[in-house]
């Protein structure tokens, strides 16, 4: 999107023609128009027909400028939570021919009123609109603070939380968030951005004038504007215009507003296009990657860099183990694919002096093609022998110096990395061999992300929500940080390997959430103090190898403010395969997720 | 059931032919026997594999007695919680030793170790094997109050209710409830009533002794024991025997106190069959109901005679109002059926000595020729018309002054009376017309029974959760007193009619519980003070034409004590079906079931 879609609200819109024109030459892009005058009030309980149309006919309008330019705004007195019965009925007639007008006139969303504190019908007639539409998109009118009552306890939030769990998360209601002149904690604020919303409303009375006698909005404002321009949102301004110039000088100020938002670093540019898209892991050990995929990950400008360092420091260690020695230091890639941490392995025994001679294994057929070729055009023939071998059945010649892997996924073990390196370590000299990595954390957070659910609760079966997914998490909100589950270590000498493991986390939640699932990072120990890390914490900046693992939950949980969420979390190691189970049980016990592995498992 | 089962806990069992005969010596009828001796603690993560077996072979017993008279523990040394990761994982790869050989020598049902108060790994544990078992029921061994900290505030309840959330009220998962000398609340006893107690394990050690030397238990126990007994429960006496005449004593005196528990009344026999079973409520304007269907509900001992008495109390009233008149007055029953309903009208006119005329209106073709041939050998010729009509298409020759029907559902207007009757009250004289019944109202309750909660999820969709069942509820417990919802009166002179309800609940719960959905329930005022009820404070003794309603929820919810349960339940009406809408609010927010109708709805 490179530049920001702005409207103009109308509350009474008795000429849609009119308003259209409004907006456009405000250099608008579109127009909020109320779809029955907010004064038509209907009474569906009587027998009378009235021979009048209930609104303005859609001619007023060709078709593709109400299914383009035109939001509906649903009338401001419906009211679905009245103590009265009549009234209760009569809303819930007249957001039925509302919503089917809009349907009609090919309307693509409607902005419901803001719902009262008390929203239990309101969700209800909402949902069955949203359920029984064609796709007609509802956004519920939500104000930062309640006006008449800034301090309530429940804040805003909670209300629409109570909204959409009543709405099941439907993919169809979104939310249209009214930015107010006094703005909640930086916290609450940044709540909002897990949460579906596709337009900000501004009102004219929230503008500052600068000196110039231009409307600006205060720095926080800014800010908060600016955190919300890369996640797809649009903006329409309500009120009069309170400056000169009208409200085109309010239209230039968001466009300069969103033309000033920061822009993304080179790893963000390359991961956009992923945002909040889920990935089912890898299964390394019984697919093999194609060339493409090796491509994008060799160009990771720091995972290679960090190797060569990591190399690098074992090879000097070594030497000053072993003082001198005649014969080069035997290095293992296993899993060497096209090359990378072959290069990076030559690199560092250049970079130290220190002669390497390097066994490049590869099970993939296809892989040892390019390394076979790169010997040549490298001239690699003395350094380096190309073997083509699962390294479970490998019998090398000599036994190794430095074991070089990269078979870590994005929780660390969960490409069973464990497993194969438990494997290879026979290759490794068994008193002073090293293996690169020396050991890897996995980490663990819960997150709030109804994105991530309606994702995975699209497939709409249990198997979905017992898997995993690689996704790089956009519109979300970690709840707590992130804690370690376990580490596994290289070479492994106990006796017997047990690579099961099992962590218990309690988080604290500091304001009211709703837990969707879990982000699971590693930080793996390359070597000396080279590390590699998506935990956020130690994150590795610029490297985009990896992205989170998530771990959805079925039900999403209201996580009250100082409630704690409490999750046990299992590595489970058959005969097979390796998989994970996963459950809550606080702030309430929730099933044991993925039992058996019964819905995703890693093959052996 | 005519017999109680009894069998008999060995702590240790070498010899398991001798345990059998011990059992049928004592009268008894199973044994409950270790599946690995209790002290062969056994560790997987060692390397040595041992020669010498487990545990006793199967040939000890021959297959039936194992898969008919025996019981397995497992080993009480399972420690699935220790903070020691060795222990977990030695007591995991126990438990699937044990849990194959039960399988293997058919052993239905193992009972596990009781839970700690940690015991999230345990559920976890068990899960894991029910869910891949095959079919091999475990029974947690839950004791009524904890041995070490009776006072304690979590009550084993708890712990139980979070082993069944974790394995997602598996069917295979029970309760061995073991009855411990100090008994908890009545509440906290009648809790244990609405879980899936297979076994009542007794100690010796509780029972006192009677003058004559033999064992009896305290009155209290006594009656706890006796209202489990109607819940298909089996008992096992553990403990060395602390009375003269060993064993035996202890068998004859459980079966002594099973052969003591209270007859089932006539009703109650009647019902017994239908215990738990879901039933989709009728759709009487769709079906035409069988002979034998009819035959069912004319059996009931309660209905007619008080419709009888409405009618009487109607034309004493009436001819209070009119005086003398010649002509009888005009009766119109509505649904007729195969006549009960005439032949209640016919009885009141006798003995009220005041005269009627009927006209019985059936749709069903098959119905009225029953009546028909009534007409005849019963001699109604002069005094009854039978009309084959929907009531919606009828045109009388006359009005009438008492329209009776019939048309009640479990929940009142559930069967769609109100839109019958509004249809059927253009028969009725506009002054003076009475409708039988008046008025009907509709009662609701939270219950929770996580039997009925497994035979919806049994179904395995959403549409059967989002659908409601006439079900006699046996083991379930009603959390809250039942609250009005709503009620519907006849002749209905509103203009125009509207016949959609909702309703707003809030339950106050005394102790935690888990929310498994609500009960359903009528009270309907026939005439003057003549009412059929089925709402438990009114409830009309001895009538069974009707048993609850169940609405159930998805997602059990765990209750604290003191929390809220809140609801929030619509009638809703369409142009061609009439449905419920339910959400439960609090204590968490759920989902709006059946929006739209679009699981279930009563068709127009």
């Amino acid at each position: 999107m490179q530049e920001l879609r702005v409207g103009r609200i109308f509350s009474c819109a008795t000429n849609a023609q009119q308003c259209i024109d409004v907006v456009s030459r405000n250099e608008m892009y579109f127009a909020v128009l109320p779809l029955v005058h907010p004064r038509a009030r209907r009474e569906f309980s009587g027998r009378t027909e009235r021979s009048e149309p209930f609104t303005r006919s859609d001619l007023t309008l060709p078709s593709n400028i109400w299914s383009s330019n035109v939001i509906g705004s649903l009338s401001p007195w419906l009211n679905f939570d009245s103590p009265c019965h009549k009234v209760r009925m009569d809303s819930e007639q007249a957001l039925k021919q509302e919503m089917a007008w809009a349907h009609h006139i090919s309307c693509p969303a409607v902005i419901a009123p803001p719902p009262g504190r008390s929203c239990n019908n309101y969700a209800r007639c909402l949902y069955s609109q949203i359920a029984a539409s064609g796709g007609t998109s509802i956004y519920v009118h939500m104000p930062l603070t309640w006006k008449d009552d800034p301090d309530s306890d429940k804040d805003p939030w909670e209300t629409w939380n109570s909204v959409r769990m009543l709405c099941e998360h439907h993919f169809c209601l979104f939310v249209a968030l009214e930015v107010t002149s006094d703005l909640p904690t930086d916290e609450t604020l940044t709540q909002w951005l897990c949460e579906p919303v596709k337009l900000l409303i501004l009102p004219t009375s929230i503008f500052l004038t600068n000196t110039s006698g231009f409307p600006v909005l205060s720095k926080r404002h800014q800010n908060f504007l600016r955190s919300f321009f890369w996640y797809n949102v649009e903006v329409a301004v309500s009120g009069r215009p309170r400056h000169e110039g009208g409200l085109l000088v309010y239209s230039q100020y968001l466009q300069h507003l969103f033309s000033s938002r920061t822009p993304l670093s080179d790893s963000e540019r390359f991961e956009q296009p992923y945002w909040d898209f889920l990935q089912i892991p890898l299964q390394p050990l019984a697919d093999n990657l194609e060339s493409q995929t090796y491509e994008v990950f060799e160009k990771d400008p720091v995972k290679y860099v960090n190797y060569e360092q990591a190399v690098y420091l074992a090879l000097i260690d070594l030497q000053a183990n072993f003082g001198f020695r005649q014969d080069p230091f035997i290095v293992m890639v296993v899993g060497a694919g096209r090359g990378p941490l072959v290069r990076a392995s030559l690199r560092a025994s250049e970079r130290a002096n220190i002669a390497i001679f390097v066994y490049a294994l590869d099970k993939n057929p296809n892989a040892v093609v390019t390394l076979r070729n790169m010997r040549v055009t490298e001239n690699w023939a003395d350094r380096v022998e190309v073997v083509q071998s699962d390294m479970r059945d490998f019998s090398p010649p000599v036994k190794a110096d430095i074991l070089v892997s990269e078979l870590l996924g994005s929780f660390g073990d969960n490409e069973l990395s464990p497993e194969c390196l438990d494997g290879a370590q026979r290759f490794l000299r068994p008193d002073t061999g090293i293996s690169i990595p020396v050991s890897y954390t996995s980490w663990i957070a819960p997150i709030s992300s109804s994105k991530l659910h309606q994702e995975v609760k699209a497939y709409n079966d249990v198997k979905h929500f017992e898997t995993t997914y690689v996704v790089k998490m956009h519109t979300h909100k970690v709840l707590s940080d992130a804690q370690e589950c376990w580490t596994f270590s290289h070479p492994n000498r106990e006796v017997p390997i047990d690579n099961s493991r099992q962590s218990r986390h309690r988080f604290q939640v500091k304001r009211s959430s709703c837990l969707h699932g879990f982000a699971g990072y590693f930080d793996a120990l390359l070597y000396a103090d080279v590390h590699i890390s998506i935990y956020p914490e130690t994150f590795s900046t610029g490297m985009f190898s990896w992205f989170p693992l998530f771990f959805p939950i079925r039900t999403p949980m209201f996580v009250g403010k100082g409630e704690e969420i409490e999750l046990q979390l299992s590595r489970c190691v058959g005969d097979k395969k390796v998989w994970y189970e996963w459950a809550v049980v606080a702030p309430s016990v929730g099933p044991v997720n993925n039992v058996n592995g019964r819905s995703f498992s890693i093959g052996l």
